[in-house]
């Protein structure tokens, strides 16, 4: 059964503390294993990847034939539903112009004293994409991933994909196609963020990793981190659902175990101001499972960590709630979501209204679907355009404008006791004509 | 000797990837220490800061005294030289000023197909800013640090600042209160950033971290990270000054010096291509050396960590060599140095023209002085507001355009193997009388 919760009982701030800092996930600890794999691929280059995609995906490779060409690329598309390709590309167009708008601008002014001041945006160099085999191989998440990286003019973006067993997802390799990404590797796990990030004889090294993974991949991003950049860690998935008694239970219901059919480490919390409402959905829920393919995971999740919160007034009460979960996704299913999600801080994304499931986001909205979890969403944000760009700030001085604010760095540099610093503003000064 | 390399040379390229790989830092291993520290705060509260600052800090506190208070703040400003002071204020208006335009809009628009789409920014709900005891208590960091979060919003700033053997630099109290920061406590090392991310009974828990450290303070923000957010880790300062033969080498040389004065861990490299030149800015370091104050540290970085490359023509070879150093400041003493940082790509800061010393951007130009190091201008950006900010993504369907644009999610949710996503989008097109 999942917890419910009520606002108005005397345990409630003990248990909705206790419901924040649950832990769903085993950690696994395989640190030392990775840093092993790691050290293998700077060692050994092509050889380790080979040797790993062996063992690990019963896979023989040599070095030609890590990458996968065009021709199979192709193959692959040919082999797509024409409908699903239809689709996709209704997804990578809309996900493109919502990502478009994100591209920031240059700054750049002269203020009062002259000085010239602004900050220019470039793009990362090379971007790695990892894209997990097997059930987890979503070609939604490599449109999710690598079109921020295409708008935002990253030069070169590859992908690495398992093929355990030779299985790939033909739409994955549709989906790169789409994104124009032309250069893709056959390996997975830790031994391909190795590559990505120190390079081997066949593959160069990139700037920066992004893209989901098992324990294994997450691991080696933490390890790699600083020699190239990383996208944050991703927890399992999470939803809220703020709904009062107007909705059909069985829709939320469905809304719920939409995002605990992902992973039995899933999250799905209902807050909800009336009882019976919350008593229909959870009916619902079970009536659901009845039915769902993934019926064994999304009802381990929902027992598991599945809750439902009632509170006295939706309005008055669950924005603070909202805050302090701080969820990756937060459906508003209510007449006027927008006087609640104006007092609501912490969210990854927010869906207003009866009509806007969450699953819409995760395909053809156009907001990126790589969001926060964990709390997380109290001080990061989604993907976006900006994680594969840079900005670079930038000052000039003339004579004047030195001389209207040099004397100050000089104070400053000084107090400090940084000498050089202050010298190397006061040489200037002086060849203005500024005693310091 | 600071290393000389010509890029006409045959063995340029192995001794400029040498360059780039050298390790200047000794990676001290102290993660087991301050897991330990960690989870004794995170157990025994304020008892447990109580006994690691007596240990460390060599004071003794109660849970009353660990808050500096505000007669304490005044009686320290009050102490401070009026001069400072106002250098210190027209240093916090300027990095106001220049942050201000970072603050992010709103995007609210509805679509071809009739959905609303958009994005809005919240500021951090509360923000730890770590400020180092001892000789690294620099004032200018907090104005860099808390100014960008007061820009953006956020409502709680808590300093925490050791002050080992009663020892506080007063004027990083004055910037405190510059800042409008009131919450101060004089705690410091592995201890105070476990305090912020986990509270204790005086201290409540912060959503982020920012501000430098020595390495047990790095290793407790790895270590903490993820139950709230950090800022980078920093690493040793570095400056890369790309400089033709017009420059005065002595205005130049104390450039370089500037940055190695920081550490000797620090990196400065000189760029030209002027064989003379490259020996008068060598030749003007060592008569700087002669009577600068940190000149042991500065010396010993400049020999084991100094750099001078010559190359035939700065315009057509230095931005290549710059990118691949992705320096965290780059000053370009050319007589046409927009010219030069159109063809740059990574730098954390651009130093523009002979007059625009890198110091003015430590203190008064207003441009944030925290910037990548150690090669992350390559995927990373300096301190700024969006870091103190999270962005919400927003979806809201009403009837028509969920019919418009939910056919694709159905499709896609269902090639994807996960059925309530299909159903929780297909229940709402059904209901809107389309068939899936």
């Amino acid at each position: 059964m999942p917890a419910r919760l009520d606002a108005t009982s005397a345990d409630f701030a003990d248990r909705f503390e206790g419901l924040l800092h649950a832990k769903r996930e085993a950690s696994e600890d395989v640190q030392t294993l990775v840093a092993g794999v790691i050290a293998e691929v700077r060692a050994r280059g092509d050889a380790a990847l080979i040797d790993f995609t062996a063992r690990w995906d019963r896979q023989t490779l040599t070095p030609a034939t890590l990458r996968i060409g065009a021709a199979e690329v192709d193959a692959a598309t040919a082999q797509c539903d024409p409908e699903t390709l239809a689709a996709l590309d209704l997804a990578a167009a809309r996900i493109e112009e919502f990502h478009r708008r994100q591209v920031p601008e240059v700054t750049d002014y002269r203020d009062a004293s002259g000085v010239r001041l602004g900050a220019r945006w470039t793009a990362v160099g090379a971007v790695g994409l990892y894209v997990p085999g097997g059930t987890a191989s979503y070609p939604s998440s490599v449109l999710m991933n690598a079109l921020p990286a295409k708008v935002a003019g990253v030069g070169r973006v590859v992908m690495v994909v398992p093929t355990p067993d030779g299985q790939l997802n033909p739409l994955v390799l549709a989906a790169a196609k789409r994104c124009g990404i032309t250069e893709i590797y056959r390996i997975g796990g830790a031994q391909a963020v190795a590559a990505l990030a120190y390079g081997t004889e066949t593959i160069r090294p990139v700037d920066k990793i992004v893209g989901p993974g098992n324990a294994f991949v997450a691991a080696a991003k933490r390890l790699v981190y600083g020699t190239v950049g990383i996208d944050s860690i991703a927890g399992p998935s999470e939803i809220l659902v703020v709904a009062d008694a107007k909705n059909d239970p069985a829709w939320i219901a469905m809304d719920l175990l939409s995002q605990a059919e992902h992973d039995t480490s899933a999250q799905s919390i209902l807050i909800t101001d009336d009882d019976a409402f919350a008593d229909a959905v959870a009916a619902a829920v079970d009536r659901h499972l009845e039915t769902l393919p993934r019926a064994a995971i999304a009802g381990q999740s929902w027992r598991d960590h599945g809750a439902i919160v009632t509170v006295r007034d939706l309005l008055a009460d669950a924005p603070a709630l909202v805050d302090r979960l701080a969820p990756e996704h937060l459906e508003l299913a209510v007449e006027d979501p927008d006087a609640l999600a104006a007092r609501v801080r912490n969210a990854g994304a927010i869906f207003l209204g009866r009509h806007t499931p969450e699953a819409i986001g995760d395909y053809v909205a156009g907001p990126n679907h790589v969001l926060p979890t964990a709390r997380s969403a109290r001080f990061s944000s989604g993907l976006n355009v900006l994680d594969f760009m840079k900005r670079t700030t930038f000052v000039g001085c003339d004579p004047a404008g030195i001389r209207a604010i040099g004397p100050a760095a000089v104070t400053l540099a000084r107090a400090e006791g940084l000498d050089a610093h202050a010298l190397s503003v006061a040489l200037r000064l002086s060849a203005a004509g500024t005693q310091t």
